[in-house]
């Protein structure tokens, strides 16, 4: 038995699931079963929901068929002959798909059907055989069902409209997944289970951090005091350290006249991503599609000279996209996004270090936050595409050098990906492992060869003259503050480092005599700019410190007789069994300190 | 000759306004002559513009007329007389107005028309002659032209739609400013010029503060950095202050759905005032309109406890208003603001302490912007006219007690206006005389007695039960980023304080071989959280000081050999003749002291 790739597996077990379904419902009907991201799926009607206990007989069938050791059978046939076996078999979905590709001979098929039928290959088509299953099929498969190996489960079962629209029947859609062993199916389970743990929508509720509410509206998020504190934690990060690389702080409002979305090229391409357009008695305004339009509008503002170059300009400013409610989720796919969002206006020659110190900032914050499993991808164009991108082939030779050069010089582990740059210049994507294991885009570096000429940017050089020679980075390297929390929330599953905790000590009084000393060593904290809480509750200091924990705070301060008395105070760090005894100044200066360099 | 009231003086200039203009032009028609502030205008149609030289003869024949000392004659008509009259007179504009007060009966006329026309009483007008002029007229007058002094002068010509609407005819509005004495006159000729002078749109220009730009949108302010600094600055005090006061801070977002709008009654009746509506796939959405729906829906997540009241929950949120596009002026009418928002929620026994709370911060702010003269206004409903406000007899009289005991136990000085509150409840307005003598509103502190029912806000009390009585407090001391820019900048004529200044410090070397030098000391600076420029431009020290006053930064230091040597610096303070010696050490402890204490 040959080890066979991940997806011919997943596509094969998609035909094992429809041969159960087909065994246990003579009258079903199929839809499509294409792979998908770790799995596959198939969307089934057997003219009623697929119950739990539906889905243990359809296992069970799957793997008593796959004991059988079936052949997968290919069989080639011209499409009329196709189209009758199909309707022979009362297979109408299969028939329409059939249908469509001989009467409107169209390759606008979807994804998931594109792996059914070739829409380059209208003559004839391809069918599979598993057993007493037969299926509309491109391929490739296994040769036999043993091929598939054990390393499957089915997963889930959900509503699914036929083709995706809401006119048409609904059929049933089961999902499996599917690796090519044990483990590293195991693994996957395990990473599910630990981002069921970590969902960023419970632990942002448990702690108060966010909400979403209907009457504001969908993908708006309200954030509460808590999240409040830890997103401005966090935009205070940016800002010290956009300070100590001479960005320049700007505000510009949250809407435009279409005027400057022409000028950048949003509209009209992009219209259907943005907010419908407003009109008022002097034109068209438009919520905000991206910040650079209105950063290119400051660096218009005035002539600017070669002294002001590069000029940083910073913003944590709001884009809003027009997204269907039903894709939105949590604080992943939301309708305003507070971008971490710079743009650096330099010269050819300022480039390679602009592009230095901006992933030096990534990696810094990489730092900061403990993630050690990162790499870059160099995102080229091809020379063999100039169509899809702008001809300006001197600049993208230079330019993706240059970024090569700095990737070297950093030492940092990078790929390089022909064909994948943006229309307007090179990027490099800054990838990570995240702490469950998924492989995640936290921000990209864009240089950008268009602006220059869609906006008229230009500069006084040395010489008194005019210079059109600007370029353009974007960065963003905190991504937006609603996926940037939700990253940190997974990442830290809600126990945050002392300078993110919205509440960062807690003073638990052991009893009613104590709470006036409490009150006084909050008051000294307080004045310290520390963010704390005391527990006047009359629970016993026991129930006092599970709540304390309960709620991740990263210091309990017990206080009973003794400290009251003293200096010392026993101090519980989140987490840990053992208090520590110590002297108040001290632990005052440790905390600081702590906080200070964002630790933890 | 009795002293007669300005306004009379006012009303009757306008009147040998059209005198002299009748006289001069014999065919001129004429449109409203009312009264405004600080003086009158006219309307007239005399075929083409009014030019300086006519404004020069008009002012000579108005003296002329006024020498003659004509009577102002006041005569009754019946309508129809009336209207015959004017139509004798070929006085068109007159006769539209008669006729519509006639047919329609109308009391629907603007302010300015019922300076002519009494829209109660139908029957019969008045008319008044004043030497051979002859105008419709309500009155009162005074009874001879010299009554009106000789404290006027006419200052401005512009053109003017008949009634206002923009298919009308345009005429042209000679503008005029009359006073009871002439110390009147000059004194706000001064107040003119020094507004003038201090005039925030040339100072934020001239001191790249901000900018509106047509392409990024009217009444959409881009901050460029140097006014984001201030901005920022003044954000920072808020925060601080706000923190001190347990205010916690929230972030809401720009826009909602139309059905918080419908729940907070901003619609239907406030939606002229509102951006047009925005459909997407889920409903209608609309910009803020205010930040207290946003914020009353933060307060209903969850469910609160007696123990969390007073709740005060603060945001520097952006609210938006769809003012038509010509009435857009610099930073004082724009149509995106920046508010210092917060919503107090309280009990009704805790309205007196937070409302003390709230004139305690307002003024503690008033002691940091060095203004001494100011007062507050109890604005209180009236029992007489319980059909305009919301019919809670006892909160009324509760709270404006309350109201009035905090305004008498803080020892400031209030006045008390009857029927002067909002629908909801009594509010303090903050009054203040501005450095030019202009009195101003910036803030007025609101108690709301309506939100808790559209809203249905709530908390579990002492006994477990659900209370509905929740009143909320509306307070902006600092009013907007907006207005408050352009009051920091007339306020201090752009020579700001140290801690808002843009640049604190800039470094002057003498000579190139100070530079390292002047570097160095710049990199102290910024460590210590300082903002600081060194000038190494190629002019002598003599034009570096120049251009660091005209810059109105706060501090130079002179960098020479000696400086460059050892520890004492040259400092010379802004708008100060003399320079002073300090020690490094010392200047800059100094200077952190003033700008942690926001002197100047």
């Amino acid at each position: 038995m040959t080890q066979q790739p991940v997806e011919m597996r997943r596509h094969s077990a998609a035909h094992l699931l429809a041969a159960a379904v087909h065994q246990l419902f003579p009258e079903a009907k199929f839809g499509v079963g294409p792979v998908v991201e770790n799995g596959f799926y198939y969307d089934i009607d057997i003219g009623r929901s697929v119950l739990p206990e539906d889905v243990e007989a359809i296992t069970k069938t799957m793997r008593s068929i796959q004991g059988q050791n079936p052949a997968f059978v290919r069989q080639e046939l011209p499409i009329d002959e196709a189209i009758s076996l199909f309707v022979d078999l009362g297979q109408t979905y299969k028939v329409e798909l059939l249908n469509d590709l001989k009467t409107k001979g169209t390759t606008k098929v979807n994804m998931e059907e594109a792996q059914e039928i070739d829409p380059q290959n209208v003559g004839t088509v391809s069918i599979y055989r598993t057993g007493a299953f037969v299926d509309l099929c491109r391929g490739p498969h296994v040769a036999e069902a043993k091929e598939i190996g054990n390393a499957w489960k089915l997963t889930k079962v959900a509503g699914a409209y036929w083709r995706g629209k809401e006119t048409n029947p609904q059929m049933q859609r089961i999902y499996g997944i599917c690796f090519v062993n044990k483990e590293e199916l195991e693994a996957y389970e395990h990473m599910l289970e630990e981002a069921e743990k970590r969902d960023h929508r419970k632990i942002g509720a448990a702690q108060d951090l966010f909400f979403i509410d209907e009457t504001v509206g969908k993908g708006l998020v309200m954030w509460l005091p808590n999240g409040t504190i830890m997103r401005n934690a966090v935009e205070a990060l940016a800002v010290e350290m956009e300070e100590k690389q001479g960005y320049q702080r700007v505000s510009t409002p949250h809407i435009a006249k279409q005027e400057l979305y022409l000028t950048s090229g949003h509209l009209p391409y992009y219209k259907d991503s943005m907010y419908p357009p407003m009109e008022m008695d002097d034109g068209v305004y438009y919520m905000k599609a991206m910040n650079c339009p209105h950063h290119h509008m400051i660096f218009k503002y005035g002539l600017r000279s070669y002294k002001e170059l590069p000029l940083r300009l910073a913003e944590y400013g709001v884009c809003y996209r027009n997204e269907l409610s039903g894709a939105l989720a949590g604080l992943l796919r939301v309708r305003a996004l507070a971008m971490n969002d710079a743009h650096i206006y330099c010269r050819k020659d300022q480039i390679k270090d602009e592009f230095k110190r901006v992933l030096s900032l990534v990696i810094e914050y990489f730092r900061i936050f403990g993630l050690k499993d990162y790499w870059f991808r160099l995102s080229k164009w091809s020379p063999d595409h100039v169509e899809k991108y702008i001809n300006q082939p001197e600049n993208w030779e230079y330019s993706q050098n240059v970024l090569r050069d700095v990737l070297v010089e950093m030492q940092v582990p990078f790929r390089e990906a022909d064909d994948e740059a943006a229309f307007y210049g090179p990027k490099v994507d800054v990838q990570f492992k995240s702490v469950i294991g998924r492989e995640e885009t936290m921000s990209t570096v864009q240089l950008d060869f268009v602006a220059r000429e869609r906006f008229a940017l230009q500069y006084v050089d040395e010489t008194g003259q005019k210079n059109g020679e600007v370029f353009v980075i974007h960065r963003a390297p905190l991504s937006t503050h609603e996926r940037f929390m939700a990253f940190l929330i997974e990442h830290y599953a809600g126990s945050f480092p002392t300078w993110l905790s919205p509440v960062q000590v807690t003073i638990l009084p052991v009893a009613d005599r104590h709470n006036a000393f409490a009150q006084a060593l909050s008051a000294e904290l307080k004045e310290a700019g520390v963010r704390v809480t005391v527990d006047e509750t009359p629970e016993s200091v026991g129930k006092k410190i599970r709540n304390a924990e309960v709620k991740r705070i990263p210091y309990a301060l017990v206080v009973g007789d003794k400290e009251a008395a003293g200096e010392a105070l026993t101090v519980r760090r989140r987490g840990e069994k053992e208090q520590q005894s110590m002297e108040k100044s001290a632990f005052i200066k440790a905390l600081l300190e702590e906080i200070k360099e964002r630790r933890g």
